[in-house]
C-alpha cells in the first residue's frame, strides 16, 4: 500500500523531539526498501544550514483555526503563501500571478481536493479520472478507496474513449518514469490537474514557468521535508480554489500551522540561497541535491550498462533557465525495464530488494520502480546486489 | 459551512511566525461570530507558561514520512503516543491500556478514518451512519460530501429503523447541547464511535475512565490548540486501527510531525501541572479553563433568567474523579431554546450575532447554538446585545 512496505531498511525511527540522522546498520540479510520515495537523503544539507532554518514555537502561538480571513484559503498562513510565490519566481517553474494558493496536508490531500472541486454532485454519472500509463500508483487508490460517486478511476488516458466529462492528471516529470509530459486527451469537457511534485531543478531542467489551471507541488519532494505534510496548489479559477478549500475544511478543518510556518521558513532560506548562489561561496540546495542524484544515476547507469537484459530511460539534455546551463534529468525514481518476461518485483524481493512492480503503475511487471532516495548505505548495498543479479543473468545463471 | 462563516469578529489574522493575542476592536456595527468553536480564549494560560511549552525545530529535523515502524500507526511520533497515554492516566477519562493510538489531522480526519475502517467494501449497501439528534452538524457533511458508497448518513439515531449494519456516533458531552450520552440504538450489527472531544474536566465532571472500542479526542478542545490539527483515536481492535491508519495513508500520507511533537510537549506540560496542582502554588490548566467557562456560563444564565422566552439546558452536579469534588458542567456551546416559533439564527443575525441554527443539528430552528469560546470583548458584546433582545421581547416589542 502507498508508501509503506514491510522490512523497511531505510525507514527511520525518529528520536524524541528532533530526528538526528539514522545510522542504518545493514547486514547481508537486511531487506533494502526502495519501494517508497522517502527523501531523507537531503538531510545533511539542512543540517549544514544550522540555525538559519530553525523555528521556535511558543505554547501560546498558532492556536486559532484561522490564518487569514481575507484569503479564500482561510487556513493558509500568509507567510507561507509569500514564501511559495517567491520560490516559484526565483526558480521560474510556475506562474503565480493572479493565482489562488490552497495549502494541503501534502499534495496527496490536494489531489483529493481537486477531484472534489472538479466533479459535479448534480451529475448522474461520476467524472472519469485518467492518467497516461505508466501513472503514479497512488491516483488509483485515492480515486477508489472511498467508492465515491463523484469520480471514477478509468486508468490509462491513452486508452480512454468514454464520452462525457473527465479529469486527466498530468504528472511532469512523471512518476515513475521521469518523462516530461503534456495532456494526452484533449476534449472540451476535460479538466487537467498538473502534478508537478518533481518539477524542480535537482530532478529536471526548468525549461519554462508553467501556466496551468491547477498545479500541485509538495514540500516533500522540493526540499525533502516529507514529515511536514505540506503541499500547495496554484489555482487559476476562484470557484475551484473555494471548493478545494471546502474539501480541506470538511475533511480536516485546515492544515497544521506548525508545518506551515516551518515550510515558510525553509522555503525562504532556499530562495535566499538560490538568489545569491552565483555571488556567494556556498552551494545552494538545488546544486547540492542535483549533485547527489546525478552521482547516483551515473553509478546506476554504470551497473546497468553491463546488462544484456535491463535498460533505463534516457533523458534529453535541455536548457535550464534556472541554472543557465544545459542540464540532464536525474529523476527521483529509476524506471527499470527488463527484456525478460519475469515479475521483477518478486524476483528482486528474492534478492532482498523491495521495488514496486510496473503493474502498480498500469504497466508490465517487466518494469520495476526503484527509489533513488534511499540512505547512502542502502543505495550502495542495492548497487552491489543488483550487480550480482546482472552478473548472474549475463552468465546465464538464473538470478 | 463547518467552522467558517463570514464577518467573523473573533477570527484572528495571525502575525508572522508567532501569533500574538489579537486586539479585537469591535464597534456597534461589528458582527459577532459565535458560530464556530475557535478555542483561543485559553491562550493567556499558555502565554503564562513561557518557555515551558516552547518547541525548537531545526531545519534537518523530522524529514521522514516515518515515525515508528513498530507501531501500526507508523506515522505516530512515539513521544506523542506516550504523552497521550500519560494525560489520560492523569485525568482518568479514558482507558489506554492495550489500545492502539492512531493520530489524525484533527479528530475530523479520524472520524472519516473510522467510517472507512468500519465499513465493508464487499457489502452491496453502504453502512448507515447515525447519531442522536441534536447531533454535531459536521457528521452529516463528512458522510455526504464525497457521495461515498461505503457509508450513508441516516440522521437521528432515535428515528433509525433500518435493518443491517450501522455506525452510531456517540458524542459525549454532546455537541451542541452538552449532554452526557450513551448509545441510543443497540443491535448486534452496530458499531460505535465515541467522539469524546469535550470529555475533559473544564467542560464536565470526569466520572469514569471510558472504555469503548473507538474513542476520539482532539488537541483543539483539550488545550485550545486548534491550529495544530491534532486528534487521536484510542482503538481496541488491531484491524480497525490498521484500516484507520490506511485511511490516513491514502488521504494524506500521515500527519504533520511538527504538530505532533508540539502537541507532545504541551500535553506533557499539562500532565505535569495536573499531577502537582495540589502541592504547588500554580493553577493547572483545567482549573484555569474551568473557571473561565464557569464565569461565562454564570453571566449567560443571569441574562437568560430574565427571559420569558429563552431557556438553557440544566446540568446535574456530579462527582469528578479528577478534581475530587462535585462539579458542574460548563460546555463549550450554549444550546439556546426559545418558546417562540422563530428562526433564531436569522433573528440573531439581524442583531449582528452569528449563531448556528438548531436545524443544522437535526433539531428545530427554535434552537440556536452559541459558542462560549469567543474572545472576551466579543462575549461581552454578545451578552449586551442578547440582553437587549430579551428586554425587547419582555416589553412585547418584537426584537
Amino acid at each position: 500500500m502507498g508508501v509503506l512496505e514491510n522490512g523497511a531498511a531505510n525507514n527511520q525511527n525518529s528520536s524524541p523531539t528532533t530526528t538526528k540522522p539514522t545510522k542504518t546498520s545493514l547486514s547481508p540479510d537486511s531487506m533494502i526498501n526502495l519501494d517508497q520515495g522517502d527523501p531523507t537523503l537531503f538531510e545533511p544539507y539542512w543540517r549544514k544550514m544550522g540555525d538559519k532554518c530553525t523555528v521556535v514555537i511558543e505554547g501560546c502561538d498558532l492556536m486559532s483555526y484561522f490564518s487569514d480571513m481575507s484569503s479564500i484559503c482561510w487556513f493558509l498562513q500568509p507567510q507561507l503563501g509569500d514564501a511559495i510565490k517567491r520560490l516559484h519566481r526565483v526558480v521560474g517553474n510556475a506562474v503565480t500571478e493572479d493565482r489562488h494558493i490552497v495549502v494541503g496536508t501534502g499534495s496527496t490531500q490536494l489531489l483529493m481536493a481537486a477531484l472534489y472541486a472538479l466533479s459535479s454532485p448534480a451529475d448522474r454519472h461520476p467524472v472519469s479520472l485518467i492518467a497516461a500509463a505508466p501513472f503514479y500508483s497512488g491516483y488509483k487508490e485515492q480515486a477508489e478507496f472511498l467508492r465515491s460517486g463523484l469520480y471514477k478511476w478509468e486508468g490509462d488516458a491513452r486508452a480512454f474513449e468514454k464520452d462525457g466529462p473527465y479529469i486527466e492528471v498530468v504528472t511532469s516529470p512523471n512518476n515513475p518514469d521521469g518523462a516530461i509530459r503534456e495532456a494526452v486527451v484533449s476534449r472540451g469537457e476535460g479538466k487537467l490537474v498538473y502534478d508537478l511534485a518533481y518539477y524542480w531543478p535537482q530532478y529536471t531542467p526548468i525549461t519554462q514557468p508553467l501556466d496551468r489551471d491547477i498545479m500541485l507541488f509538495t514540500f516533500s519532494k522540493c526540499t525533502g521535508h516529507a514529515g511536514s505534510r505540506i503541499g500547495w496548489a496554484l489555482v487559476k479559477d476562484k470557484e475551484v480554489a473555494r471548493k478545494m478549500t471546502e474539501y480541506m475544511q470538511i475533511s480536516s478543518i485546515g492544515v497544521s500551522k506548525e508545518s506551515q510556518i516551518r515550510a515558510a521558513k525553509i522555503l525562504g532560506v532556499l530562495s535566499e540561497g538560490c538568489q545569491h548562489f552565483r555571488t556567494v561561496d556556498s552551494e545552494n540546495f538545488f546544486e547540492y541535491s542535483h549533485s547527489i542524484l546525478k552521482e547516483r544515476w551515473e553509478r546506476l547507469r554504470n551497473v546497468v550498462k553491463n546488462s544484456k537484459t535491463f535498460t533505463l530511460p534516457k533523458y534529453p539534455l535541455d536548457y535550464c533557465n534556472f541554472t543557465g546551463k544545459y542540464m540532464d534529468s536525474n529523476p527521483a525514481f529509476a524506471w527499470l525495464h527488463s527484456k525478460e518476461d519475469i515479475d521483477w518485483e518478486s524476483r528482486l524481493r528474492e534478492h532482498k530488494i523491495i521495488a514496486r512492480s510496473g503493474e502498480r503503475f498500469g504497466a508490465s511487471p517487466k518494469y520495476a520502480r526503484i527509489s533513488m532516495f534511499s540512505p547512502p548505505e542502502a543505495f550502495n548495498l542495492f548497487l552491489e546486489r543488483f550487480s550480482a543479479i546482472i552478473d548472474n543473468i549475463n552468465g546465464n545463471v538464473v538470478a
